[in-house]
């Protein structure tokens, strides 16, 4: 079963698509097997992180542009080879066990897309495995 | 197949959990398939690394302690949005193919559980399936 | 089904492994599953990114190298301490959903093994399961 879904985004930003994998996954009816959610795009990438403290988010952000900065030596003309530095960081994908129909998910854990030259409209996989 | 396991940690630290994954994938009789590793944790994470030296596991610590240090600009007021970062940069699964009922990890190849804010009582599954 | 490729590589490098893969997905003949890519070793990893402007791949280099600098306090007797920690951060495997006969890559995505320590003879196996 694969579902694909689109979000608008800002310039950068994790948006949490929790919801949406749950519901791709009801959908599936899949009982026991796997969850992967997939990111096409080269500028953008799939994370599991924090899903209380909206800080949290923030300070990832910050944190992964001051160690992939833009720099002055980088030469792709687009400009924007530092975000596809955090999108090879955090990559495009995630892989959630599902068990008696449910993701595995701890409790503070949420699913996120992470844009990183937004605004952009932007499109996800969900894919359910059965197993 | 799914199987849950539990492991306490110290402050930070890679622990090596090749062990429990390959007794949960002979307890699954799965000859061919895939083998995920899943932690349910936003501070913790999963990484496949050198079984060999210790010394690669501290710096691998040193080296993600120093790319994604403690800021003062931090806002999550819990103070580990670094453990945060360093669990988003290793992620949280990982997947390992499955042939003639051994996963297909090279000679120098470990999979190690990764604590980042411990101690801890943690928490990881491994999840199998045929294919 | 599952496919071991080899690869020579240079000191480091992205390589794209794209066709490799499709390559292996079609004699599969699976229409419908999820594709996985995986490697083999600790100081390379696979990636997905950019396949289009070749200056993507030469700033991914330099901003992982800045990022994860050798160190003068890193112990692991070999010197490649900085290899083990660009591995760890683009990771050992690549997932990639199936639709159609087709891997799901955005059309801008394209599937690189990342050499981190080279020049090796390299291998990596590509993994597909119907689902």
């Amino acid at each position: 079963m694969l579902r694909r879904f689109t979000i608008e985004t800002g310039r950068e930003g994790f948006y949490s698509i929790t919801k949406q994998v749950e519901t791709a996954l009801m959908e599936s009816g899949t009982r026991e097997g796997l969850c992967v959610v997939f990111c096409p795009h080269t500028t953008a990438g799939v994370a599991i992180n924090e899903n209380a403290d909206p800080d949290v988010k923030t300070d990832l952000l910050l944190g992964l542009n001051k160690a992939f900065p833009d720099r002055a030596e980088f030469r792709h003309a687009e400009g924007n080879s530092s975000a596809h530095l955090k999108a090879s960081c955090v990559g495009s994908s995630a892989s959630i066990p599902v068990s008696q129909g449910k993701l595995l998910l701890g409790v503070w854990q949420g699913i996120y897309f992470c844009e990183f030259d937004g605004p952009r409209s932007r499109t996800f996989f969900v894919q359910v495995l059965s197993g």
